[in-house]
């Protein structure tokens, strides 16, 4: 029943001379996600963004730039690499790779290591690790080649945790809908005047992407016990517009652990008073971006058996 | 220089009719080294233990069992599959198998599942996670077979991450010297009347056994930056015998995450104000022990620089 929930991103930013990028015809789409084995299974439109719901996650489309995010044991490097070449080295202003710890790393085609080292085959690059070897860590891999981000290009990611109570119970039950899961998490709430797009995984496993306007949200659910995992991305800029936002996930979500990781941008996050920053790194990356990355834990107050294997 | 310092250990005793093991001639245990590809650097023996040094850890013999530890990616299993074919099923009075969480679980040459596989091949077990997936954690295989382990049958294991301070810069230093190491970590205040076997590996590292009567402690440093880990082992009786024990040793070498893992006791542990228990696990075997994982991180107070890797 293990499933990683955890991700691999990637986002590159076009030069003028290919922001047409919305213009490329489908089959292009297509072809960009099976090279790391995943599929499109539904999409959404709006004047100026795509967002497609991949088999492993999300692939995000706006004229200049594209966002991509895959789970599972997908090698998103192939399409990176496929993206580099139909557009030309030379029309890339930023591209910037992230991958988060896995719960089961052995488990995985490739290391980061390895996705660095072809990255760098690509596009001449730096990379930094940000977070402990041996808890909670995100690997970022940036094209070395100045930018200067608009300034609502930000990103907020929160990444859940072992959920407890009863939104993970619903999650793990066999009656769940992805109605059901949208109503859960407050969605039309929370997230006011977006267009949804959900997909409910079998047995278990969820994923919706949000749009409006040129703004995207991203949910992606594993439930499954020992190691669940809930990702919360988006670029909406949390601290004006709805500074609330990320207690109200925690709240309904109950983690036992979490990653806030953010790029040019700090949303306010008071986490619950027996949680612990156990690590916190800040980074400032030469393409623009100063991305931060924190961690926190609860504390073990009681103690627990241990997990039986066989 | 990455060196993983994360061991697997097994524990086997046999029964009365086995119960000769000192008495095997010495190519027995070189053959049982070499299986899993380490070698023997030195020994140390008194009137009830033998104790080599390891070019990967170590390995303790008494008349009725055997305590190997290995660390780096050697595959123990192979050693206790040697072992158990030598000394024959039916003899096999208790088997017990640990392997702690790796910092790069991904270079090792096989996983838990394989190793519990082959172990139950071997005798028919049970086995336990201790501790999360996505933090620090312990595997525990038994042979699923009763046993009462004498009432002195007490093991106490204390692994150190990210040490710092003095002693870590010591430690990583070119001046360094066993002697100077032994010093450091005060080994004959802190073990009266113990012998002691000392080793250092280029460009850095130190294993020692030390062993009085039937009792032994043995210590193993991988200094490097970023993946720095101390372990502690011994079979004493801290809470009786030196109570302000597992406190000095963390004085010294200023960790700032351990574990604490044991067996049938109770040490007094009194961490540092800044430290958090965020993993407490307990687990009774099948075979007479009773198992505590324990798992302390320090709170992150200030955000720290990444670590660039390219």
């Amino acid at each position: 029943m293990f499933f990683e929930g955890s991700e691999k991103k990637v986002e590159i930013v076009v030069t003028a001379a290919a922001a047409d990028l919305r213009r490329r015809p489908r089959a292009f789409w297509t072809e960009l996600v099976s090279r790391c084995n995943a599929t499109i299974l539904s999409e959404l439109h709006n004047e100026q963004l795509d967002a497609y719901l991949l088999s492993e996650s999300s692939l995000f489309v706006w004229d200049d730039r594209i966002l991509m995010i895959t789970c599972g044991e997908i090698t998103l490097v192939d399409s990176v690499a496929f993206f580099i070449d139909a557009i030309g080295r030379d029309r890339i202003a930023m591209a910037s790779f992230q991958r988060k710890n896995e719960y089961q790393s052995h488990l995985q085609r490739t290391c980061f290591d390895q996705d660095m080292a072809r990255l760098n085959q690509l596009l001449a690059g730096k990379a930094y690790r940000l977070g402990h070897l041996d808890g909670h860590h995100n690997y970022v891999w940036h094209m070395d080649k100045p930018f200067a981000p608009p300034t609502d290009d930000i990103t907020t990611e929160l990444l859940m945790y072992h959920i407890e109570g009863p939104a993970a119970q619903y999650l793990r039950s066999d009656k769940q809908s992805a109605d059901g899961i949208a109503e859960l998490l407050q969605l039309e709430q929370l997230f006011p005047g977006f267009a949804f797009d959900q997909h409910l995984f079998e047995p278990f496993g969820y994923s919706m992407n949000g749009i409006r306007g040129d703004q995207y949200i991203t949910i992606h659910i594993t439930p499954q016990e020992d190691s669940s995992y809930v990702s919360f991305e988006t670029d909406l800029d949390i601290a004006a517009e709805c500074p609330q936002l990320l207690q109200q996930l925690i709240a309904i979500l109950q983690p036992s652990s979490f990653d806030l990781i953010t790029f040019n941008t700090t949303p306010r996050l008071t986490p619950p008073p027996n949680m612990v920053c156990v690590a916190w790194q800040q980074q400032p990356l030469a393409c623009g971006y100063q991305v931060e990355f924190r961690h926190w834990l609860s504390q073990a107050e009681h103690a627990q058996a241990g997990l039986q294997l066989s």
